[in-house]
């Protein structure tokens, strides 16, 4: 909308309200989150590396927790996409979950981008991202939303059933994997991550 | 045992016999599994690339999958921690899995080894020593030893299981999933792996 306007010469990240102060707090944003996790990195911080007033990053992002989600990168905000399954709440569950998660992921463009986070996770301190960010701002939010008890408990393990299906269907490509329809990957794992929303665990 | 053997001038990877040229013919094929995959790569091929005889190949290696579990540089063989395992049949193999699993992966050196390979399936090409080495000649066979309908489906269902647990306990290392001790690690897993290995499937 604003690429039309004109930027001054004063550097990237130092004018208020150009694109490039945006692009500047984004990338302290996912320097900081990844080397430092979520808990350590404050906004005052992020503002500081970006070269702008913490009122500014709110201006932009919102919350912290908005400005970790933005920082990823997502083709789609999360939390977007799991209310309206939240909302329904805990019974059946996994398999509204494993189809809005399909829908993201099955679509080529949005893979590739999450590709690119997932690849993210894994380098140095990269996890952090996902254990001191993605979990206790997404997932686990997502949980008690749902209703469910122990949702720092359940909500990890439903994450090892997803990052399972992640690796082995669209990481590694294992080609049993890739090769079952949408719904055969509903059919299969809903019943799992179903059992880890709501069964009694040992 | 033979480190103390006079090395001659020839050059690394040319002298039968030496350990150079074990290491020679292990570099070559850790080089040709990942870049052509496990189909793509003959024996004829490793030797060539090592400057060896293919006969010098089997004497070190024995067949072309003795030479990618070896390629793997694995801390253990994966056939003989599995193979009592098998011996034993489908009944309880779910949590007998498990438990072999762990013996491994809870044991510091090793973990850190298979860490190694782990992020080496992660990278560019890498992922075939998986879907085209290490899931045909390890794990389908292990399913075909359990006795198991559909191996090449089964055991891949499996090992999304496994790899989902592999990253979010040793690689991202989710606070809830390292938290858990070993028994409850396979509590809580054995039923799933259980179910893919022996249950009716959609």
């Amino acid at each position: 909308m604003s690429t039309g306007a004109t930027v001054s010469a004063r550097g990237p990240g130092r004018r208020p309200g150009s694109p490039d102060t945006r692009a500047a707090i984004l990338a302290a944003a996912r320097e900081l989150f990844a080397h430092r996790g979520f808990s350590g990195t404050t906004v005052r911080a992020i503002a500081g590396q970006a070269g702008v007033d913490p009122a500014l990053v709110h201006h932009y992002f919102g919350t912290k927790n908005d400005l970790f989600v933005a920082a990823l990168e997502l083709p789609v905000d999360p939390r977007q996409v799991l209310a309206p399954i939240l909302a329904q709440g805990a019974d059946g569950a996994g398999e509204r979950l494993l189809r809005a998660f399909l829908s993201v992921w099955e679509d080529p463009d949005a893979r590739l981008a999450l590709l690119g986070v997932v690849r993210g996770f894994l380098e140095p301190d990269g996890h952090r991202l996902l254990t001191e960010g993605f979990l206790p701002t997404v997932l686990v939010p997502a949980g008690v939303a749902l209703g469910i008890d122990e949702p720092e408990r359940r909500m990890p393990l439903v994450a090892s059933q997803i990052i399972g299906l992640i690796m082995t269907r669209y990481v590694v490509e294992v080609p049993a994997i890739v090769a079952m329809s949408a719904d055969d990957v509903v059919a299969t794992y809903a019943p799992l991550v179903q059992h880890f929303l709501t069964d009694p665990l040992p």
